[in-house]
């Protein structure tokens, strides 16, 4: 649960989390499947709100004791925030346990924790075709070795700036993604909030702006947001190919400015699979252009 | 002239200033004409190099003193410059003269230089089709009453984001183009370094990303380079549709990756107009996507 306090109001206890984000905009276009943990004191009424649209939430344990909180307050142009407070609670023991069902699972997105239980949870999915994760400054200083083991296992890391800068120790972004490319993941995607993503692999590069939106409310989970776009394109078109992986790029963006105009993860119950299409399209006229004539 | 010093070396009373950056690129597209003054000091046979390759330099005057000169030093990563001299010399006392030749010019740029001065070189033009101007935080600061003036007989301005935040007093970038646009201009260009530029203007917004260099050697002349690659496409077009804006800003883009990889403006030398079609045909692959068949 996140308590956010931006320039433009405030939420206390609302629905947060990287699951909640990603399976919040991934449901717009593709089920999905997710594990976590949970307090008893969890609204799961508001959890359950999910599950009216192919969010299967089977896999999501509620634990004795506190649900994890986060609190932060942004400063007035959004770019940077403070923690006010974190606590763990339930999730300081969280041991995720993939159900049978889940198993066969042929796209996979670890989300941010302890790399140790992320490659843990790899090791009980049994072929995936894709496998995206996420990680933290927090890992990245305490737990290299763990990291390191875990990308020599997974197709793509997907990260923001400062992370991938804090990883490689080289602040030139793509040098930096070479880096990591050559430790196992075929693909990065670097996250830059307002200045947009850029995907790198496959020895290509493609970039994509962030919408130019009129109001950024809360960018509270636009990052996990952005990877339920991009992973519930690329399940849904069972495609890797550099066309798909282009758009899945566009369809996490879309979903990141989704994320950001409202608190919490309020803006996904509003809007519809034909206003996600909109948007994407809505990119094309913002990057496309014709070349001169020969 | 401009010494600079940057992680990777240094220049010493090397070819700088605005009107050379932007003609050293525009004329690898169009013919230029540049209007400025230099001082008795100047390398001129430097200079002359520029009028080998369609650069006509009547209007540059030969003043009794010293030319300008600015001295920054680059931080590690290149986003950051300490100005560590600036002497004006035969600068402080210029009042531009455009030479009769040069005032039936269509296509005109006025270069960063005191807003009253900017607005004097228009009213010595006759009928241009399109006039885009350049400003700093100098002149925001202490000549805005002189500015907003300027602002309303030009199409288009072209700053970076804090110049135009720093303008507008609105750190939203888009809202604050659009502050611009109700003083008059139809279009706003901001050059965003290594997130790219973006246009605003006639309803529409385009970005377009900075181009992934291996190594940027020296940023000084990238926003003037850019200049001249988005003037020169425009003006060699004679166009001012969508479509020929969107690729001025890609011209430009283009250019501005060129000025950043060596000092002063020696990469021109290096190149040719294949090269920079070249640079221009590979940013379609780092931004186009194919949507969805429907």
């Amino acid at each position: 649960m996140d308590s956010v306090e931006t320039p433009f109001g405030r939420a206390d206890d609302a629905l947060g989390g990287s699951a909640v984000f990603f399976a919040a905009a991934a449901s717009l276009l593709h089920p999905v499947q997710i594990v976590g943990v949970v307090g008893k004191d969890y609204p799961m009424d508001a959890l359950h709100r999910l599950s009216r649209r192919q969010v299967d939430l089977s896999g999501v344990t509620v634990a004795d004791g506190e649900s994890f909180r986060w609190a932060g307050k942004y400063g007035f142009d959004l770019s940077t925030r403070d923690t006010l407070e974190t606590r763990l609670g339930v999730f300081a023991n969280f041991k995720p346990q993939i159900p049978a069902a889940f198993r066969d699972t042929e796209f996979v997105f670890l989300g941010n924790i302890d790399p140790e239980l992320q490659l843990d949870v790899l090791n009980q999915v049994k072929r995936p075709k894709f496998v995206a994760c996420d990680t933290m400054n927090y890992w990245i200083q305490g737990k290299r070795t763990a990291l390191l083991k875990l990308l020599e296992h997974v197709d793509c890391l997907m990260v923001n700036d400062s992370e991938i800068r804090e990883l490689s120790g080289d602040w030139h972004i793509h040098r930096a993604a070479r880096w990591v490319i050559e430790r196992g993941p075929q693909y990065v995607v670097i996250k830059k909030g307002e200045h947009g993503a850029v995907l790198v692999g496959g020895g290509k590069v493609f970039y994509v702006p962030a919408f130019p939106l009129e109001d950024v409310f809360d960018p509270t989970g636009a990052g996990d947001a952005f990877a339920g776009g991009f992973m519930a394109h690329l399940a849904r078109a069972d495609a890797l190919s550099d066309r798909h992986l282009r758009l899945a790029m566009v369809y996490g963006s879309a979903m990141g400015s989704f994320a950001v105009e409202r608190f919490s993860i309020q803006r996904f119950d509003e809007i519809t699979p034909a206003d996600v299409t909109t948007r994407v399209q809505s990119y094309r006229d913002l990057v496309h252009f014709e070349l001169d004539t020969p």
